[in-house]
């Protein structure tokens, strides 16, 4: 599995960070997977592999604008590039009206179906929206207005025949066995009808990652992150510098998730969404402060998420940077 | 007066041209203007010395996603920046209710008051804007909707006093002549009042721009563009492209309006809003195509605007290029 993030920096864009913008794909495939679409994010795609025609499905975390100003754009140079397949939008009610409004003012005809999916009700039901090579799913998380997180589960992973079980059951090797290893519903001799589906098990785990928006609370994970692989989650801020802002904005700091991603046992943590004030590099706050406290408070797999990094997750849930993305300097 | 090319691709991004977006200001001056707002202008705008707490006015050509997507990310980060200053935005009124909606549906508070002027009635009543350095006035131009060229012409040259007309009207010189040139209402030993503003001359004609929207008859530019120094008008295609593609984009092509600038005596053509499908090297069409084809019907001072380019028209009228802007090769 591969996370491509497409902007890293909070409420605007910086030089080198674009604002919030996330792709998820099977390692290698061509579907992919949208969290938050930050404007600019149709600029950023333009520097990776991945094409709008492709795009399953996009999930909008909450809707401040740093987080979804660029869905217009995108969903206009979609039908430019002659999309034809429907497209799923998972996000806050809102979102569907402000798009409607949006394609009425500015006369922008799509050429696809769109298919919104209003991600409290999804949250409220414990429902799972089912796209190519993942399960969605989303919970609260707690913001200035209603935030969520998203759960990706990848499905579609190889299988073989419960051997153990067959036998138990008496079910002798032969042809029968292959029929069942595809899933198909069999008759035996004896008149039974047994589904092969039954007779299956996963060769392992599937691996699962979280993807957050804002949040000022990480403790709302605390049920649904154990069995993740990865964390996406913000740290908009340094402790001294969200203390001196107050409760206003509602953001974590670097210490509050780190301190809960130990409390939590996260396996691998990648932190976004830095406030503009920390630099890259040069004299004053930088992100390296951020890094730093997280450090101080968590000493699993941690990771700084800079624009257009690739991250690979592997089959055995280890995850590493595959590409530094150089801030780009211009443009 | 300096323009600066902000983005220069019609419909969707290239890697090195973005969607509409032109700055306009006084040589060396702090405020400005902006001409139409495409997703990501606020990207361009941190490679330049602009601010978003000196923009003056934005005017925005017709409702279609490329030339205002960039909207609502441009006046939140102005917000976030702490602009006080009211903003005026000139542009069809059916943006005015997108800009509300936006707002509504993201929870987008400004701390500054937006001053919406519909564009179609400053057209018809012939109305000019003030804002600080420029008269600000419209046009209408024939596009798939409503589409509007702004004509700005400088306001606040030096003036010197009509010599000539005081010593026939026998004001003799003296203090009173200060006052005179101050623009003051001066009583005279005899009791007559006389107005300084009737006896100032200015030292020469003012500078005139006109910046113009999608447009597919040129014509329409024929009584306005005469008295103007520089026109920026879109060269969307080549005419084989144009040919092909039919009437229905309603878009010039580089002979088009070429000839009309040809025929108009225009001093000074910028072309802007090349179809991505035009690469800026490499095998392919190329905007070398467009340049050739609009040179071989113009023979004027020509330029074919690149992202970032700055141009700068001085007080002769002469039109230069006074800075290369690279096009960015990523982000």
């Amino acid at each position: 599995m591969e996370l491509i993030f497409l902007g890293t920096s909070s409420g605007s864009p910086t030089k080198s960070r674009n604002v919030s913008g996330l792709a998820l794909r099977k390692a290698g495939a061509k579907p992919w997977i949208l969290v938050d679409c930050g404007e600019g994010t149709q600029h950023r795609l333009l520097h990776t592999s991945l094409s709008l025609n492709r795009l399953q499905a996009i999930c909008i975390t909450h809707v401040h604008g740093d987080h979804c100003y660029g869905l217009p754009g995108l969903l206009a140079s979609a039908a430019m590039s002659r999309r034809s397949a429907p497209l799923t939008i998972i996000g806050p009610a809102a979102l569907q009206d402000w798009v409607n409004a949006t394609q009425e003012a500015t006369h922008l005809t799509l050429c696809y179906p769109l298919h919104f999916i209003d991600v409290a009700t999804l949250t409220e039901r414990q429902e799972r929206v089912a796209v190519e090579g993942f399960n969605i799913s989303a919970l609260p998380l707690s913001h200035r207005v209603p935030s969520f997180g998203y759960e990706f589960v990848e499905t579609g992973q190889p299988q073989k025949l419960d051997v153990e079980k067959l036998k138990a059951d008496k079910i002798e090797p032969g042809p029968l066995w292959g029929r069942l290893q595809r899933g198909e519903r069999v008759t035996l001799a004896n008149g039974g009808v047994i589904d092969g589906r039954d007779y299956l098990l996963a060769l392992r785990a599937p691996r699962k990652i979280i993807i957050c928006g804002d949040n000022d609370n990480p403790a709302l994970l605390a049920e649904r992150v154990g069995s993740a692989n990865v964390l996406v989650h913000e740290a908009t801020f340094t402790r001294v510098i969200a203390n001196k802002l107050g409760a206003g904005p509602q953001h974590s700091s670097a210490m509050s998730i780190a301190q809960f991603a130990a409390q939590a046992s996260v396996a691998n943590l990648i932190l976004t969404h830095f406030s503009p004030r920390y630099k890259d590099g040069g004299p004053g706050i930088s992100i390296r402060d951020i890094e730093q406290e997280a450090r101080a408070h968590y000493g699993g797999n941690l990771f700084l998420a800079r624009d257009l990094e690739v991250f690979h997750l592997d089959r055995a849930g280890e995850l590493s940077r595959t590409e530094h993305g150089p801030p780009p300097s211009r443009g």
